[in-house]
């Protein structure tokens, strides 16, 4: 019978030793320090890779030393903090296609990095890589210097490396004050879209007044479309490991299990700790009926539904004219917008709990407070959003095609 | 871009013409017409062979003109009308016991039927097997005759044999008599719990109130444990090819995607037939959140969740200690069972609906007529029986345990 | 041990009965007998699946009674025999070309018959298939009657129906003519290269001497390129199943495997029936060294190698000069070519015995004798011809092109 | 068309970049110092990770500065020379099972090395593990120093610690004596049956006087059961990447594949190395076919054949009472054997070469020096040895088991 439970303990050979773990050929991180230091524009990109290796200690110190502007990929966001001063994501699409040298961290150029290839990118630039797949070494485009390595021991050499050298980046120098610029004006524009409260809302509106609320150490757990994607930029990570998406291959319908995952794992190993699942509405759909399993195993996770009644992406003209003859089922969008939208939080009712929707920033407000003070079980918020919302306008149309 | 719309008609030569069947061997069938008439206690298996096959006016009038018993398997059911005088369902475990005869028409000795061996079956069965798959004859136990032919043909020419020899299997036999009075004892026993509506409610007193209501030619899909095994005796098929349920393997999680397919076919074939989904509540948590797609295809799918409150059938004594001390999320069954059951029929309110919650037949009668009135989308009962809410008293350890 | 040997009788429940067969639509016999009685210029292809459903004696009748043309494929070769009036072979290019009906008896549109197609087909050709494999059924091009049916019953069926109409297909016709005179001028042909003795040999000659005095009823194993298709036309089946070949795929290494198989089948059912093994010197060369195996178990195979000292075809003219410059290993020919043919026969020496080396047809002719008297184990021909040697002219391009 | 030649250089995207390679943590580096230095009855076991690696230097100076006695497993013979004073190859078993501190350098404790288990190893070993695979770590035991790297530099690492501890292992010490007496005591056993030139011959004279006369530097290739097992320790190996046999899983019918791969190797760099092919006879008979490819390419292969005129380990009781009444075809031994013994030398007649039948080591050693002065194209030695030769006695039975 399958459902005894064993209580002896399990026998030493089938234990796990600690792995060990593959170290850098010094020389080739003597030619990284190299290729760095003669860099004019630098950049780095953290990937998960420096997540799982766990290096959040030694990538920190080595741009903190080295004072290298960063980006980090989905998941590798957090092993170094969004806050930093470091971090350029508002000014992505330029650092891509202006840096001259580029730094991979456990970060793969596949389609999520374009490739690494112009135009997006340089087309000279100058790639220096490590990673612990030598399969990954050289792919896509030939590296400057490829090093095979777990990122833990590579990322303290190249550190001890910059420390030796007295590398620092020149804070004043053009490539930092151009970053500089184009991250201030890309985030005027965030904070444009941030501030305006009209209703029916925007995402960014919305992520934004989330943003304010979230406790900083929780975990974050997202899939979508424009909800990840908007997200990812607006919601921040302190800490490594603490952002699950749908990952290198966009798989939805993870969001709910992941988070179930992580919730069981704060529940015996930081039981403070809390987990927020920031969902699509059409990602939602995949899974939802997860809520069941939350409820019944009693975990306090935060699931937000951006909801922005429509599947895949909102509407557009020609679905418009399909709505209007009433033969379109992915969207639910009549003349009045708001007095139809699915109300996923209803689902919260299945088990004589009650869910929130929220039309407006203030209703937001209560809702995630109420919410983040719940501690029993799952509580849900679906916070309606206008169905035309979209990302901010984009000078590189290649940025939204690359994600199909 | 794949979502461009073709107009131009297939070329011919990627039509497909209407597919030949095979025939059976003339010699066989005569060899199987006389195994048949040296039967005393001869029994015929309807399967899901012959509804593919599409043979049911062969296989109506077979049973018809031979008088002889039947029984049907899951998906089987319907080629001949569960209503037939020669249906013998009640006496199922008595009939494959004591047969001494059995004719397959498309059903397979796989677990379902107990892979035709002692001491479910008499172990001197002679088995007369027709089926399309020659790797099925034989398989299990070894047939006296085996007929490899699509089922309507050899169906034909067994129903042309049995007129020209004029056999009739004698109602007034041993057998007919044993059988009847097994079908009576075991529907009176049936009717007890039928007719006891105290609440909380019994499986068997919901099926036959449901279907006293349900449209005769309704298509019924069903999936779980006790809701799908039960519900398959007292859910009457009049037509073949309508009920669609988790099959040979008993896959769990379809019956939503069932419907919803059943329902398009009805809608561009037999606008004015009806899809009625009969879930338990643990089968319904695998796909629920289909429920938003039949919405929004707005197709009239009466869903029908039958809510033990327990995850994998009920409780039981261990369960409801492990209940007591709050530790066991597959059942969310307080002291007091109706204030805490899972509202599975909230989920109607996602769409501005309302879902039925029903714990007396009374309620369960109001609610499925109105249902049934409703052709706009779907709409959602949630029936609420005991917990411990079972089978009828097996006779047959087995019986029970070959569902595992 | 996996070496021990089982005494005990295997079980009656592992045993295999005799497997029922699948029957033709009486109704498809009568509209495929219509299709064939209206046809000018009428073909039959007798397919491999003829010879697995052991249908010879109704595909004997069937041609017998019809008076239909009839071709092979390389395996259904012998299900009628090669010798029959009604065989028209040598005119296949033609009677392909031509016909207006053809009648499938277990043969495959694939690429052995040219796909059923254009232009080595007519295009207005109407098919008439019998095949056992429902997916087999239109493929390719759509049949104007397909029969779901094993061949046996089908072509007794057919049989049938023709005795019933009294079609016989008119001996005078212009199709029979036409056929007969176009046999008759390809076998003049065929005869002229068979007739030429000179030496260095060609394949015709060889065949043709080596079919003299082969036993009518000997098992013939082929493989090569050349050599198999070449043979396939000379060397004669009278018996169904006696020809195994590289078949559909055309698979090389298969010979002498092949060869031990039947052999082994021949020393336990039909002692006195020999086993010929027909292999091009390349073909042999993957798998020659099985020469032990059959010499271990003594197994009297006459292998018969058709050497024309080249691997792949012989030589062409860019060959040769390769040749010259000695830098080409396929071949092995000097100036003076029967100097340094490769000496297969000698293998025969591994284990004492003498294989034959023949150059010319008196020598074959005697070595072929003395290894047919022979049944204590394998004997060997290398009967060498010239590197040069060729099938004879195609009218038809694609015949050679199609089978690379 | 599949055979033109391009002669257009190939883009630079599809070069292949030095491959970088991991290197080991260095802490773990002075752990593996310590055990070593901690080791009374020290081993270290070279695999072919080490001539994969291209690590042959450091490993030679790591057993020479540290006088550590050493193994190697089938293809990592080599790396270090068979005639270094280090080698304590005649001492294996009593090596393995004494050590106290096992060293594996690119080895793996697969069934070759009896899983490093009792009784063949000292329950108590510590073992240190160098290997490039993560998923090889602490497989089949736990290993006490466990180093995920890249065997070149990890040993150049090891090494260096070594030199600066000053690390020696004593040559006084009684690990050393013990291991020169077992070493010398079954030298002397082997150099018995060397020396037994009687005939029918043995295994051991037969190896002995094959290694006297084989150039220093050439490549082995090397298949069978006893040829392979007993021609490892008996054919010596002083260059690394020089043996090529049945691996891991011990592969037949690969020998004349490796050898043909080994000579085209050497024909395009080392024109004038050679390779030996030493083959049991029923080895050969998988492949030995491709004799011929070698004649046609003009490979200076010598290939030797170890007959002992029976399939699978020559004869033993039983099998010669079967072959008394005839019926054991993998056996050609009848009373006289070396009348009838299988004659593969003769396949080079097939060439018009001779080969060479050997049954005396005159004859071996005249042959072996003819064929090793030829270098036009392929040789053959035949050599009879008697069909009851086995290994030297063993005291381990397992020796003998672990190999089935």
């Amino acid at each position: 019978m399958l459902q005894v439970r064993i209580e002896e303990p399990l026998p030493a050979q089938y234990t796990t030793p600690e792995i060990p773990v593959a170290y850098p050929d010094p020389a080739l991180i003597e030619q990284a320090m190299k290729v760095l230091a003669s860099a004019k524009r630098p950049l780095v990109i953290v990937g998960k890779g420096a997540a799982y290796a766990r290096s959040e200690r030694e990538t920190n110190d080595l741009i903190g030393r080295s004072n290298l502007p960063f980006l980090a990929t989905p998941m590798g966001k957090g092993v170094v903090s969004d806050l930093s001063p470091n971090f350029i994501g508002p000014a992505r699409s330029m650092a891509l296609q202006q840096a001259d040298v580029v730094l991979l961290l456990g970060a793969r150029l596949n389609w999520i990095l374009h490739f690494g290839r112009s135009p997006r990118f340089n087309a000279d630039v100058k790639v220096i890589q490590i990673d612990i797949c030598p399969e990954e070494l050289h792919n896509s485009v030939k590296s400057s210097v490829a090093i095979q390595s777990d990122l833990k021991p590579a990322t303290k050499m190249l550190l001890e490396a910059i420390a030796r050298s007295g590398f620092k980046f020149n804070d004043a120098s053009d490539w930092w004050r151009d970053l500089r610029r184009k991250c201030e004006s890309n985030r005027k524009g965030v904070q444009a879209m941030s501030m305006d409260v009209s209703t029916p809302l925007n995402y960014y509106a919305v992520f934004h007044h989330v943003q304010e609320m979230l406790p900083k150490d929780c975990i974050i757990v997202s899939e979508g479309a424009n909800t990840m994607d908007i997200g990812r930029s607006m919601l921040l990570n302190r800490l490594p490991r603490h952002r699950l998406d749908a990952g290198t291959f966009g798989t939805m319908g993870v969001g709910l299990g992941f988070a179930i995952a992580a919730a069981l794992y704060c529940r015996h190993h930081e039981p403070t700790k809390r987990v927020i699942c920031v969902e699509g509405d059409s990602a939602f759909g995949f899974s939802g009926m997860e809520l069941e399993t939350i409820y019944r195993y009693k975990l306090p996770i935060v699931i937000l539904v951006v909801n922005n009644s429509g599947i895949y992406g909102g509407v557009d003209e020609q679905l418009y004219n399909e709505i209007k003859d009433d033969s379109e089922p992915t969207t639910t969008i009549p003349p009045t917008i708001l007095s139809t939208v699915t109300r996923y939080e209803k689902m919260m009712e299945l088990f004589g709990k009650r869910g929130h929707l929220c039309k407006s920033i203030p209703e937001l407000q209560k809702s995630l407070k109420e919410c983040l003070a719940d501690t029993q079980g799952p509580t849900m918020i679906n916070v309606v959003i206008s169905p035309t919302a979209d990302r901010k306008p984009q000078t590189f149309a290649w940025l939204t095609e690359s994600k199909l």
